[in-house]
């Protein structure tokens, strides 16, 4: 099993998370690329620690809007899509490969990750920026996700990401976070759901359906302190069940 | 001899110059990468277009001023400075790759460019950038500046450029922009100047002084039909007198 | 009858349009605030330029993205978008009272204007914004928007635009520019449309239909040296027909 | 007695200090406008908080330079130094206004306010702009520097302002923060010389020596909880020794 998180979300004098803990937590860093956080310093310092850790190194690609921190769709032009991608990720592969490893998946960020469930125009822009900057790169997504067929289609490697701290509807999608109840707090019943679908490949749903759900990663998050302890948690208990996290991507020598 | 040029200065909406036209002259591109100048989409067409002509593409690294267009000097933290050169020509990098060549040289852009002539701490975090970067790729400058000394002294191989359209001082710096006289604009002197820097090495400074000028490769303008034609001239009367422009630096493969 | 344009485009150190020949056109100019395009510069200038010639000062604002033009949706919470536009229009004023006049109008740009004609959220957002900052400014816009019926329903004063080189459809909308035939090019066409529409309160629709068109102000273009001449021609032929234009909003002093 | 501090130095979804318990200890408040920190929806919300604390609402005016916090220096033609701050100033008077008041006086932020203790061309611009926006607007600075200078002499307020937790040369400037013990720290120290340099109008310097200097408002911080804590012993001290806190600057109505 995998455990990813959202790392490297300052900008200049700002910051967000914890990233030095996150990265003794996680075996996936979906690091910012600086169109909606991140800025080269902190990309440095992430991927340094990252490969210090023997963390994967992902770009977590995401919308031009640092004043949004990427949480708003842009109905961008998928042709120009396509060249922020592959420009954030170039960036992002400098900085992995002055630490010595190079980045070893692509995860959408925000908004852009939302939007791609659906929207079968960015979502191949994505797909086809990764195709065109290294067809080995796995994808993190959504499964049923149009993200994760078109990224298929195009060749490359779909990886199923579960999350961890969020309720899930009868059709296995995630409950939308307007809706009450859509983030679980209980660090008890959070880590249990997480073993739950681990093993048996199974979440109960806000309607007490039991939904059948695939899992090659875990989301967890890492901005507050109680987000760290379950993290931290659940890798103790994955380990315990015989789940050690390791990383589902090794990035090429 | 090579002939080098800025290119890709678009942003968004606005465009900046002939970039097309451009790329049939000059030997060497110098691509903005984004900071001061050049947007996604915008470096991947020039790229496509570098490519298609067989011109080399240099990464343009400037600061991150796209409101100065990275003509105003910042006083940036050399430890940041390094990253932010990083980010660059990581990012651009991507789109070389993406048809089919690489960045085969830096050249720093504007009031960096200006800065690092005298300022050590930003000259070597530059140097430092690009060796970190790839130690193979050459940088390019001006002869005597601070920049070129510490780009040696890391392991790089400077590149000797003197600029068609400028004034020299005796000293062989050239005259600053706010003085009377430091742009040319007759094409014929213009001309005739760099055919001899070419074939004698040698200018007339301002005050009528010979000055002794190295150069590798010549800086020309595009930004206005004028500065074109003098560039589409000077790249003739060069093959005539045997000296066809070709790239100083051809990219690793 | 008044003429709307578009001006103050640039950002630094680009340009796109003359702004100083259309400021002895029309009679209310659209100004660029800084979010889709616009810098504090370009905006004294325009400013300066408007009171010198009796034009009136519109804060045409827009969603933050340079470098997208302000041409792409963004999903902008409503409860910040009012702040994004009161800050536009707070900056515009400061440039516009430097001049001796103030800011007379509000007129939304690009995708926030083609949203808000729907977007019941985001034109009560700019209606809220408008209103808050100063309840007297009237706003341009579309006949049958819902951003004219909310903006109206916030106590401001709505103004119907017509745009000059637009195809209508059979209900009085736009034709999408994505539609072959939306924008007209022939100048006697152009002109006679708009001679029509002030006169006749009518313009026939793509289907032949004749439909009933209510204006007060005619938006022109003068992005390229066609469009200025257009723009010019229409200006001279609504003076013969004794349509003089003059600006809908006067400043209050 | 004044006290002041910078506020709203937040940006998207980050934050910077702790602004709410702020306005409820400071009396003045250097409001970020957006050029180095600070958005649309955090302006509004602390010129609201400002308002209902009777707190004065100060333009805090940086150079444009989100990634670099307004830290570095940028070399900004004077020209356009006088519009960036206008700018701002505006900006920010619109949200003082939704407020029910209005910007009280303005200081500059960081790098410019450095730059200008000696650079007397930016210190010009930026009187400029503020005797063009409004001469009544009182301006806080160091004594002695330019900038109180050129102020006075642009026939604005000027305000003498120490800080808290610096040190002081002989001279009677700031020990550089370059240098060790440039900041104090000690909590008993801090307030201490407070009082005195209310009280007497004296420091003792970091050589030993007692400097004359002169005080109408305070500095402090609030961006750690110990920052924060001080602050609030300092006014309590003021208040105890009949030095209540009071804004210098009260707005038009």
């Amino acid at each position: 099993m995998d455990l990813n998180s959202d790392v490297g979300e300052g900008f200049g004098q700002w910051r967000l998370g914890d990233d030095d803990a996150l990265l003794t937590v996680v075996t996936s860093a979906n690091v910012a690329c600086g169109f909606h956080a991140g800025d080269p310093t902190v990309m440095r310092r992430v991927c340094a620690g990252a490969a210090e850790h023997g963390v994967a190194v992902g770009a977590q690609v995401g919308y031009r809007d640092l004043a949004g921190f990427g949480r708003r769709f842009i109905d961008v032009d998928p042709a120009e899509l396509v060249n922020d991608v592959v420009y954030q990720i170039g960036a992002l592969d400098a900085f992995a490969r002055l630490a010595g490893t190079r980045v070893a998946y692509v995860k959408p960020h925000g908004a852009l990750y939302n939007a791609i469930v659906h929207h079968e125009a960015q979502a191949a822009a994505v797909a086809d920026a990764v195709r065109r900057y290294d067809p080995t790169l796995p994808v993190l997504g959504l499964p049923g996700s149009v993200w994760l067929r078109v990224a298929a289609e195009a060749g490359l490697t779909p990886v199923h990401e579960a999350f961890a701290d969020r309720a899930y509807t009868p059709e296995g999608t995630l409950v939308s976070r307007r809706e009450p109840g859509a983030v679980l707090h209980d660090p008890d019943e959070i880590v249990a759901r997480c073993l739950r679908m681990v093993a048996e490949g199974l979440v109960t749903a806000v309607d007490g359906t039991e939904v059948p759900v695939s899992v090659r990663s875990l989301c967890v998050h890492g901005d507050t302190p109680g987000a760290l302890d379950i993290a931290r948690r659940l890798r103790a208990e994955l380990e315990r069940a015989g789940h050690a996290p390791e990383p589902f991507a090794v990035p090429a020598a």
